[in-house]
C-alpha cells in the first residue's frame, strides 16, 4: 500500500516542461495505473505518526494500520533561506512536487512578464530555458562563477550558459541575491550582493532542497548531519528494527568516491534505492551492484544536452584525490556532413595511481543521456581505462560518432597517453 | 604509413546515405587530416607483393618499401553469387566501399525507376530506405523469413519490416532470386524462387561480402574455412613473424560467446582491432577488454532505430544455450506526452545458469545507438543480471525513458523473476 498526500502525482523531472513544453501539468501526472494493475493499493492520506516498534501508522482520518514492513519515501521539500528578506512577497515562488501549487503558481505566472530564477541548478537553468521558450522575459542569477557547478566542471558550464543566453536567458553569475523587493505586497525588485537592482514581476527560487524528514523525526529516526534519515546501503533505517526503511530525497546518501555523506537528490537515484530496499525487505541480497551515490544527471537546453556521472574534475581535485583526465570533442553522427549532427564532448576522470574510471562529463546532442548512462555503467564495474582502449562499440551514421572517433575511446585514449608518461 | 588504391576514401557506414539523405558522395569523404596531421604518410598505390620474410613490399609502380610491421586492413568485397544467371547485365550494381564505382552507379541509376534490392541485411535495408526516400520505387527481397534476420530475433524484424512498409518499400521475405532477366543487356526482370516475375530497372546486390585477401594469399599467408586471413586475439597473423597483423574485415574472428570462427564484417568492430594492433605492434599489451568479437550493430529507419549487440535468443538456442530471455516496452523521453517521444523496447539475453549477460536488442529513437552500447559494455564487463537490478542510472525527460520505467533495468526484472522460479 502506498499512502500519500497527493491526489495525483507529478512526474517530477517533468515539471520544468509544465512551464513551456507541456503547456500545462496534466500531461505530466505520473500514471496510478502501473501500480494499481500489480496489486497496490494507493490511499490519499496524510501519516500523522509511525510507531516504528510496533510496526502500525496512524493517518490523519484517525484510521490506524498494521504493516510488516514499511518504507519513508517522503522525499524533499525546498528551501527558502531564512536569511532573505523578501522571501514571503506575493509572486515569490518555490519548486515544490506538488500539482497544486505549481497549477496555481502557473495562472498567477500568466500576466506576468519579468521573471528572475535565483540558483543554476538543473532545475534553475531547466525552469529558466521553459519559461523563456514560452515568451517569458527570463533573468538566472547565480552566486557560483559559474552556472550549472555542482555538476560539471568549468568548460561544461561555460557552454551550457552560452547557449541560454542564444537563446535569450539572460544569466547573471557571480552575484548572489541579498533581498526581494516588494511593491504593495508583491516583488517589484531582486537586489543582488552587487548592490545592482533587477525589476521583477515574479522570482523563483531554485536554491535548494532539505529532506521532507518531519514525520520521520516525529517517529523517533535518527538524521544525518545533513538531515537525511540514516540509512545503511540495503536502505534499512540505522536506528530501527529491520522493518523500517527509507529511499529517495529523505535517505542518507554517501558519495560513492569520497565515501562522505552528500545530499544528492535524484530521481533516478531514488529508484535505483527503490529497487534495493524493494529486494531487502523480506530477504536480504548481497546482490547490489553499488556502494555509495554515483550521481548521474543530464539536462537538455534546445537541442543540446549535457550528461555527467561520477566526479567532476574539480570536486576530485578538491578532495585530494591524483586524477587524469582526458577530453575529446568528436560528433555525435558521421559523417559530419548528416543533417541533425550535434557536436559531442566526452571528458573522462580517471584514478591517476590505478586507472580507474572515477567520472565522466558528456556534451552532445539527444545521445548524451545514454552515453552518459555508459559512463555510469563502467564507473560502477571499476572499469579500468586500459579496458576501453580495445572495447568494442557499436556505430551507425545516423545514431552514433564514427568508429575512428568515438569520443569516449578517443578520451580514454588521451587519459592512457598521459598515463604513461 | 597508409598505402591505398583509392584517392578518396568513404565512410563505410555512410554509403547508403549517399543515395538518399546525403545526396553525393562528396559528403561522405573521410577525411585524411586526422591521419596526415599525425604524421601519417599517404601513399597511393597498388602493393602488388609482400615479402613477410624479409619485411618489404611491392608497389605497382615498382617501388619497393621496407617495413618493420606491415598491418593488412584489406578490408571485403561484395559478392555476386556464381550461379545467378543475369549478373552480369547492365544495372546490377553491387555496393563496394569504392566512390568512382558508387558515382558512376549513382548517375546510372538516376534515370531509372524500378530498383530491386536482393538482401535485407543493413546495407539492403539502408539502401532500401534512402532510395525510397530520394523517389525511386522500390522492391526488397530476401529470402529469409523476415529482415535483418542474423541481426535480430523475429520481433525486431518484424517491427522493421512493417516500418519500412509503411515507408513506400516493398517487402518480399521468404522468396529467394533465381535470375535477373535481361533485355538488349540490360536488366529488365527479376525472377523468384518462387516462379514470380518483377519488372526491374536495377538491381542492387547486397547478399554478402567476402574478405579481401588476394594480396595476402599471394604472400603465402594462411586463410581460414570462411577465407580470413587466420590471426591471433592481438591481431598478429597466425603463420607469421609477429611483424605481420591483420584487422578489419578481412581478419578472423571469432564469436565471444559460441567462441566459433564467424563472418562479421563491421567498421566498429575492425576499429576495436586496429586499437588492438596498433597498441600490441611494439609491445604486447595484455589489456584487452574482450576475448571475441561481440558485434554491436545498428540501424536507422527514419526516426526509428534497432540495436543489437552480442548473441540474439534464436541464435543463443541453435547454439544449445540455456537462455532466459526479458523485454519491457517503455518510453525514451517521460513523460510520454513529451514532442518526439518515441517508445523503447529493450531485450535482453541471458545465460539461464549463471545469469551473465550474453545480449541485447533494442528498438526506439535516436538514442538507441548510445543504449546498445551500454549494453555492449555490461557484455563486455560479464556483468550478472542481478547487478543490473539495482544499477544506478540518470534519467532526464528529453532523454531517457523516466527511472521507474527505464527498459533496459526492467527488462532484467523480467528476466531475474523468471530466473527465481
Amino acid at each position: 500500500m502506498v499512502v500519500r498526500n497527493e491526489e495525483k502525482v507529478l512526474v517530477p523531472c517533468g515539471i520544468p516542461y509544465i512551464f513551456g513544453s507541456l503547456h500545462t501539468s496534466d500531461k505530466n501526472v505520473l500514471p496510478d495505473k502501473m501500480l494499481t494493475d500489480i496489486g497496490v493499493e494507493i490511499k490519499i492520506a496524510e501519516v500523522t505518526k509511525v510507531d516504528v516498534e510496533k510496526n502500525f501508522c496512524e493517518l490523519s482520518n484517525n484510521e490506524k494500520i498494521h504493516f510488516e514492513k514499511l518504507v519513508f519515501a517522503t522525499g524533499s521539500i525546498p528551501t527558502v533561506p531564512k536569511w532573505l528578506k523578501g522571501g514571503d512577497l506575493e509572486n515569490v515562488f518555490i519548486i515544490p512536487k506538488n500539482k497544486i501549487y505549481l497549477d496555481e503558481m502557473h495562472a498567477k505566472l500568466k500576466p506576468l512578464k519579468k521573471i528572475i530564477t535565483i540558483g543554476a541548478g538543473f532545475i534553475g537553468v531547466e525552469m529558466s530555458d521553459e519559461m523563456n521558450k514560452a515568451g517569458w522575459d527570463v533573468t538566472l542569477v547565480e552566486v557560483e562563477p559559474f552556472i550549472l557547478s555542482k555538476a560539471f566542471d568549468k568548460e561544461f558550464g561555460d557552454k551550457a550558459e552560452e547557449l541560454l543566453k542564444s537563446r535569450g536567458v539572460k544569466v547573471i553569475t557571480n552575484k548572489g541575491i541579498k533581498e526581494i523587493i516588494g511593491k504593495d505586497g508583491k516583488v517589484s525588485k531582486v537586489l543582488l550582493s552587487s548592490g545592482e537592482e533587477l525589476e521583477a514581476d515574479a522570482v523563483i527560487l531554485s536554491v535548494g532542497y532539505i529532506p521532507n524528514t518531519e514525520l520521520a523525526v516525529k517517529s523517533g529516526i535518527e538524521l544525518n548531519k545533513f538531515g537525511f534519515i540514516k540509512t545503511c546501503e540495503y536502505m534499512r533505517v540505522d536506528n530501527c528494527s529491520s522493518d523500517i526503511y527509507a529511499v529517495g530525497d529523505c535517505a542518507e546518501k554517501r558519495d560513492f568516491l569520497t565515501r562522505k555523506l552528500n545530499a544528492t537528490m535524484l530521481a533516478s537515484t531514488a529508484c535505483a534505492e527503490a529497487r534495493v530496499a524493494g529486494m531487502s525487505l523480506y530477504e536480504l541480497s548481497p546482490c547490489k551492484s553499488f556502494s555509495g551515490t554515483i550521481a548521474i544527471y543530464d539536462t537538455a537546453i534546445g537541442d543540446t544536452a549535457f550528461g555527467t556521472a561520477g566526479v567532476i574534475e574539480s570536486k576530485a581535485k578538491a578532495e585530494n584525490f591524483s586524477v587524469v583526465v582526458g577530453s575529446f570533442t568528436g560528433m555525435d553522427k558521421h559523417p559530419g556532413t548528416l543533417e541533425g549532427m550535434h557536436p559531442q564532448t566526452v571528458k573522462l576522470i580517471v584514478a591517476a595511481d590505478c586507472g580507474m574510471i572515477i567520472g565522466g562529463e558528456v556534451y552532445g546532442g539527444s545521445s548524451v543521456g545514454e552515453l552518459t548512462n555508459s559512463i555510469g555503467f563502467l564507473i560502477q564495474n571499476h572499469v579500468n581505462i586500459k579496458t576501453l582502449l580495445t572495447a568494442q562499440i557499436g556505430t551507425h551514421p545516423l545514431l552514433t560518432g564514427s568508429p575512428a572517433a568515438y569520443p569516449l575511446i578517443k578520451a580514454a585514449e588521451v587519459v592512457a597517453k598521459k598515463l604513461r608518461k
